[in-house]
């Protein structure tokens, strides 16, 4: 549980609105079990590096049954041996901060 | 109203454990008085480019204060007379999904 | 000189064929007298944080006055103390690989 | 040959210089024998999505060795039915530019 992936695609040969093509990355995210949470400009995936690229390449391809171009973006953050950084890395800031 | 940026920035001279330098950029962003967002990997801010800009900026020179060496990605997505997007996109794909 | 910045901008809303639009931030970054290297995916400028930012929003400027709907991203890596580093970085890495 | 990646891969608990370490990706990302070419911010790399995907594994699994915190940015740039986009891209903008 070791790595955390944000992660956006979209297809670039469509009209402005690209979220129904979106939706079906989330949903394939969302069926493969992996903690995540989907922000306003990506969906971040904590798992084993493996398990969190098979999804990405599961995206992609369905991305690809629709479009003839797409752009994808990833940033990974890998930490050995820590977990639950999913919410733990804002809980963490947080506390640095105090409360709002 | 019309910027979306996913913003992340920390050193990379330290240690492993950068949060305390995060920490002094989100509380940058908090005071900005923009509408902001902070995930695992990064912080969504929705404002005007130049107002999004000087925000980002400020970040940078907090941060260059403590550190000689800094990575920082940005992610922008402007979309012309669209605002409230901070929210507004998640739930555009969720009306898509349906119900988790 | 201590800031070299990877910078991608492209219109959401064209078709597939964006060159046009992303030739006009080039010429945006070659006039801007910074040193700069276009490559496959983005171009690399290099030079005081203010002056590299300051050609980032002339080209988002710039491509707005076509496009409705823009992805941009970007990579920052402040190094203090360095320059030339457009070329000194893969001349380091290459050093360390020996010949092709 | 329908993807282009740009890929950034460096480890985060070292001290600035990080150098030695990118290199090991290099070397990797040159023996896979696909297409590449090595900025400063990153190395393209031109090929099918799971070629490239299986070199950019086995970067992460290599650098994983020397690292317990690693920091990774992928940009990837998928157009069906187009190949020798490494330098196709980069031309393809000049043309529209004239001489510098």
């Amino acid at each position: 549980m070791s790595v955390i992936v944000d992660f956006s695609i979209f297809p670039v040969d469509k009209e402005s609105s690209v979220s129904p093509y979106v939706a079906k990355a989330v949903k394939i995210i969302r069926e493969s079990g992996l903690d995540h949470q989907t922000g306003p400009m990506g969906t971040c995936i904590e798992g084993e590096w493996e398990d969190v690229m098979r999804v990405v390449s599961r995206c992609f391809e369905k991305i690809k049954e629709d479009s003839s171009r797409i752009y994808m973006t990833l940033k990974v953050d890998y930490r050995r041996g820590y977990s639950g950084r999913l919410t733990g890395k804002v809980k963490s800031i947080e506390e640095k901060l105090g409360p709002v």
